[in-house]
């Protein structure tokens, strides 16, 4: 909120938090470029591995990397000051206000999704507790797609273009060597990377033929049974499976083949081939389909350099940017929020939302981007992702006339 | 050989087999335009998914495809006529045979790795036999790189170049949020494509750290104490383990989690994360490192559009090119082989091999590409990879000048 004109002057401590994504760093370096024409931003300090860093005092100085530097870094994946999956416990906040006062940080900025979101905030509330006039802003990213507020966030596209073409190949794989191929996509709750396996089908009977979300409940019974269905029309099946498939109470398909849970009390998903494994030999010993394969697309998908949407890196930049901007116009905190506008040309606006309305809470995709049978998306699903996602390779394919026998 | 100068007029039957690649149907859409170019060859007919659509009569007319269309699927990853792992059976050639005598063929080529060329050479012996002039070719193909006779194989540079993208990538991903990344590649008795991941080192200190190649015998002993020490060092450790790696008596490691053969005799390897996540419990039980994850590549590196060497491309497209510049040179058979010019600048020409050259038996790694420790390769290898590939992204990072606490 906006409460008085007069610039607070100060240093700017920016970090990154959470899974990576190919974009990331165009986030960060979209802050550091639009700090430097602030003179109310004295020094530009990076935290190394997010809170971690700000708690170890492990800080670089932004400000003197070179503008080539910058500019490499931004189209580099991944991280660049490194990452964190620390969550603060309110000692560690009282020791992150220590450090920010001890450096002089007035502006403080958190690239990351609702986890971080949610650091965010806490740090935030616990600034102004303490009195201390602190601009805070959390940076959208996150691959999931899982953030409120937010027509989609930065890294989604990438991982989605990642997940399509992936499909789009594989598809073809499959096509060429008929079996039934299972891809395990990442989105612990929100099945919106899973869902973009559906952009990779460009001719009638493509895969993949079954895409499941952590939307709709995982049934081990009717699995089998579906895919069956399909080999029987298609000769084939192409599954895209969410790692974070349920079952109707909720319980995580995957939490039977893996125990470890992160700080945030998340159990591992990604890292592992068990539950695209566990999927394959469910169809092996459920059907008589003998030729049944499983891959899991793992990190790839979010730090895969050289598959990268266009519009994804543009506006990973821009939130970087705006979240400076905001900052630097009046005593405000909050998100940035990527919005879209109406019409059928695709274009988006950035807006500031509260840092509550972003933390903690995941979104979900919404009912209409699922298909009445729970194992499909809608044509609103693709009219939604396609012009976010961007172009993807052109697929050719024979007519195939056949030979008179 | 070239026994006699008159041409025999007659049609082509050309065919793909095994795993497909990025670059496949480039070395198909390569001997259809030469073939357009021969008044010799009559019809122009593919057969499906391989000796399997010989055998069933599959023909289709590639004659009548445009030139629009055979110019999109070269550039269409995966096998555009389907492919087959079907090993033919003495009767199955008798069948073959017929099949080809009955459509008046007498040009035939068969794209695929050491099993196709082997299948190739049991036709056109067949076909000696029988006394029936026929001008059989095999064209080189395969992600594994391990065809003798060849510098290197259409297909390898493609996956080589995926890989080493994915290993980038991941090596950054891992830098961001340490601990150990195990990632299992392709290749089940050549370790070439697990080799390549060491072209993603750009930095110093990056990953792979440790690279595991079928050419060594793996000691799931001293494996975890080898991760233990990187981690000491650099605090975290990217592993490039090829999916073939076997134990001192040449069992693989993978035989112990997938009983699955194809009829070439073969374990299966791909399509299942078993060994990926063997190897992370593994370390996880025999050291105190708690952050492990595995990711295997699976059937992305073979498929995935988009990610192709213009190298690969022009030469898969060259080799189909030049057969059918052979077969009709006279009465020839054979496979043709990449060779590489001396000298410094990357030079490229093809040679005609005797099928018997190429077939069944595998090439490896030589001695001089694998590191004295057995865990990495050598500058060597390096200086033989680096060309084939090409380009790779660039990779920025921070200097990181640290503050002053």
């Amino acid at each position: 909120m906006a409460k008085k004109n007069a610039k607070i002057v100060g240093n700017m401590l920016i970090a990154q938090s959470g899974g990576p994504t190919v974009v990331i760093n165009q986030s960060l370096i979209g802050a550091v470029m639009e700090a430097k024409k602030h003179k109310e931003i004295r020094k530009i300090y990076g935290a190394l591995h997010g809170i971690k860093g700000i708690l170890n005092e492990n800080l670089v100085d932004l400000g003197r990397e070179s503008v080539a530097t910058l500019k490499a870094v931004a189209q580099t994946p991944s991280s660049g000051l490194g990452s964190v999956r620390k969550k603060p416990t309110p000692e560690d906040c009282a020791k992150i206000f220590e450090k920010l006062q001890k450096y002089g940080v007035r502006y403080f900025f958190y690239i990351g999704g609702n986890d971080s979101a949610e650091t965010a905030h806490i740090i935030n509330e616990e600034a102004k507790k303490a009195g201390y006039e602190m601009h805070c802003f959390h940076i959208p990213k996150t691959i999931d797609n899982d953030l409120r507020e937010n027509d989609h966030t930065p890294g989604f596209a990438s991982g989605a273009k990642f997940v399509a073409q992936a499909f789009m190949g594989d598809d073809l794989d499959n096509a060429a060597l008929p079996g039934v191929k299972i891809n395990v996509v990442m989105g612990r709750h929100a099945g919106f990377l899973t869902a973009a396996s559906a952009l990779a089908r460009t001719y009638p009977g493509a895969g993949p033929h079954l895409i499941y979300l952590p939307e709709r409940p995982f049934d081990l019974e009717k699995f089998p049974q579906q895919v069956k269905e399909v080999v029987e029309k298609h000769g084939r099946c192409v599954v895209a499976v969410s790692e974070g498939i349920s079952d109707i109470t909720g319980t995580a398909i995957a939490a039977a083949f893996s125990k470890e849970v992160d700080s945030h009390g998340n159990v591992q998903l990604s890292g592992s081939g068990a539950l695209g494994d566990a999927l394959s030999n469910l169809i092996k010993t459920k059907t008589d389909i003998t030729r049944v394969r499983a891959d899991t697309f793992g990190y790839l998908q979010r730090s895969f350099p050289g598959v990268v949407s266009a519009n994804d890196a543009k506006e990973a930049f821009a939130v970087g940017r705006e979240a400076v901007k905001l900052a630097t116009s009046g005593d405000v905190d909050g998100s940035v929020a990527i919005r879209r506008k109406k019409g059928r040309k695709y274009q988006v606006f950035f807006e500031r939302v509260e840092l509550r309305s972003v933390a903690k809470e995941t979104r979900h995709m919404p009912d209409e981007f699922i298909a009445a049978n729970g194992c499909d998306v809608t044509k609103a699903f693709l009219d939604y992702a396609a012009p976010i996602v961007g172009d993807l390779p052109k697929i050719g394919r024979f007519k195939r006339i056949q030979v008179k026998k």
